[in-house]
């Protein structure tokens, strides 16, 4: 395990930080670090699923926060916050920028947490300047995007995009089986309003949404700027193989029908297929589930994820359909079976050149290097995406850790993060 | 899930038995059912643990029966059942035979109780004859064959051959932290004396068990009666690679240092090998362990476990050096690292020439069918093959299934495993 957040070591690199006018790099480093102490695990990661406790005092310091700068702050019914910057015309469908503050179990401190602090040091930076902008500027905290608790992420914006439905509420539940439905209500939401959290889509101009990579482009390019051209669909499902249990000692080799083989097998087409289709698609096992489990058990029943994405929505598709007659070669060979189990399947989002051009501009102007990349992970940006022209900015992940304590951003490499956030929001709401 | 265990399953068979004197199919069929009947899950198999109430009543009900049939019954301090029938000379070595009733978690109801079973039969079938044999024959309950709770099987077995010292009963300990010591403790038994437990290898002329196959051998081939030969020494251990755990999504395939591609590489060779090193030697992955488990999260560790079996030891050491060359060359390609966690390594264990042809000699005077075959699983035989004469009779395992509700073998063929040791045990006793 490699090192930690801590405050003391974003601040080491404070004088390598970049002057722009109204933006305070220690101000961003102290608030990540109070964000980042919420939740915090033995490991040094943050845990801070949606309607607990950790995630409610993130989220109240946070309004406390925006309120300091002048917003007008609301929290709908399901727990996605707003933030209101009032422009000269309000009756123009606004711009709207943010991330959110829930994590993965055992998480780092900048996934959601450096957007939404992003959005909140730009807009600081925007009334600081004195001229109001055409459009209204809206932060946006999204409620639930990690999925981490109950399986359903991008939730608060799919909920603002008119995606979820009451049932939706009554069918996820969490590790506990505690119902969506019912923790809302716990942590003092009204589920059944779901409707009042819906937002008209022409309402919204533009959606911008800061993040850190989550992987090792921009840095191995040493890079400072990401611009995302498009956020690849990912497609979740799991494939199942049925074999016979034996046991390990007493069947020949010749006798067996080992469902561990046969997924190992598999497992390798995963690995070498996705260059067949896209120089873009990638392919991942990252679950196994083996029954009975035994080391002196031959396994009867081995159960695989299997994550594939691609921003070439028929290449990811073509893929998928190659996997599948791949594990029903493998499966016809030994003499098992196996079943496919679909999951989510997400069409990909593709960032309209006059945003990935906005995010470009921006970044030249202040001297910064960029790369146009896409992102694999899917982000709240994805759900607005489909309805409204999005964007996101990638800031550079060392190493390219994420989902996990060794999470990091340099603080200047943040704080050239929020400029280009800055501006790339002016000049949005200026149009 | 075939059928699970029944008597009714078993009697439906009856009138296929063959007539041997003094052996009667419907006592073996009661007395297995009522065995059966300790431990029941709810899935139809069978957990019957070490040093719990279950294993204490299935004991105490076997005692009852020993006692009926005239033996002098005495446990020892760590709960091994011993049960004499007195030959013309005591004074010379014993014949002793005999099984265990402990089962893994959710077992089968032939799995030890048939061994012990049989021998009871056998001997109530020599007691009936009215001759007195020359040598003592000894029935044994070797108490936590399996291992399944404290991780240390043939645990009787080694106890009174000496192989275990007061140092092993503090170390072992079951899932809930239990140690073995305090457990034997709680159940009445005596911990601290056990060298009491010892016997004098020299005061012991062979020693025979009948067992269910586990394999499917006798049944493809069509035979009534196994003759084993050898049991295989059984390695086991494990390997873990190492590499880096990435977003699934936002890592391109070129960057990934993934753990699960490599340890799906492994398995592939531990499939393939053991034939390159003997006809007998098996390999297998039981067990694998992922870390950290995500469906979109690659894998920077992986677990896996490897059980590697032969009669010929030197081929097995082998094969283990093979597998861990291939781990190391996999590893090196991937740019990962690699551990070897070394587990046991017994070795096998050869029936001397004579056993085997008493069982041979035995059977064909019954005109029953025989396969000499290995047992790839570890049993009591092996704990006592070091040291004295022993010998296994098989019989056979329908469809191979073991350490599972659907563990089953026919009565008929089980009544012919009786009348085999009975005569194995008067000839050896005879001598």
């Amino acid at each position: 395990m490699g090192k930690v957040f801590s405050k003391q070591r974003l601040l080491a690199e404070l004088n390598n930080c970049s002057f722009y006018p109204g933006i305070d790099p220690e101000e961003l480093a102290g608030k990540l670090s109070i964000l980042a102490g919420i939740g915090t695990t033995v490991e040094g990661g943050i845990t801070r699923f949606p309607y607990t406790d950790e995630e409610k005092s993130a989220k109240e310091i946070f309004k406390s926060w925006m309120e300091e700068i002048g917003l007008i702050v609301r929290e709908d019914s399901l727990g996605n916050i707003f933030g209101v910057l009032e422009g000269e015309d309000p009756s123009l469908p606004i711009v709207l920028t943010g991330s959110h503050l829930d994590s993965v179990p055992n998480g780092g401190a900048f996934d959601g947490p450096l957007g939404c602090l992003s959005s909140l040091l730009a807009m600081k930076a925007i009334t600081e300047t004195g001229t109001k902008p055409k459009r209204s500027i809206e932060l946006v905290v999204f409620v639930d995007e990690e999925g981490a608790r109950f399986g359903n992420g991008l939730f608060g914006s799919r909920v603002m995009m008119g995606e979820v439905t009451a049932s939706d509420l009554k069918y996820f539940k969490d590790d506990q089986g505690n119902l969506l439905y019912d923790e809302m209500k716990k942590a003092g939401f009204n589920p059944d309003e779901l409707a009042s959290c819906y937002r008209k889509h022409e309402d919204i101009f533009a959606f911008l949404e800061l993040h850190i990579e989550q992987g090792k482009r921009l840095e191995s390019e040493n890079k400072q700027i990401g611009v995302v051209h498009g956020i690849a669909g990912p497609s979740w499902g799991s494939i199942i193989f049925y074999g016979e249990t034996d046991h390990a000692g007493n069947t020949p080799m010749e006798y067996r029908k080992d469902t561990v083989a046969a997924a190992a097998e598999f497992i390798l087409e995963v690995e070498k297929s996705p260059r067949m289709f896209s120089q873009t698609a990638v392919a991942t096992v990252g679950k196994i589930t083996v029954f009975p489990n035994g080391s002196n058990v031959i396994s009867g029943r081995t159960e695989l994820s299997v994550d594939v994405r691609d921003i070439d929505e028929q290449a990811r598709d073509n893929l998928l359909a190659h996997l599948e007659a791949k594990a029903d070669e493998i499966a016809k060979k030994r003499g098992l079976s196996f079943e496919v189990e679909e999951g989510i399947k997400i069409p990909p989002v593709i960032v309209p050149e006059h945003i990935q051009q906005t995010i470009r501009t921006a970044s030249e102007n202040n001297g910064l290097s960029v790369l146009t990349v896409i992102s694999g992970a899917g982000h709240d940006a994805m759900s607005l995406g489909r309805y409204v022209p999005s964007g996101m900015i990638f800031v550079p992940s060392h190493n390219g850790k994420s989902h996990s304590p060794e999470e990091w951003t340099s603080l200047p490499d943040c704080v050239n993060g929020v400029q280009v956030l800055k501006e790339s929001i002016l000049s949005l709401a200026n149009q």
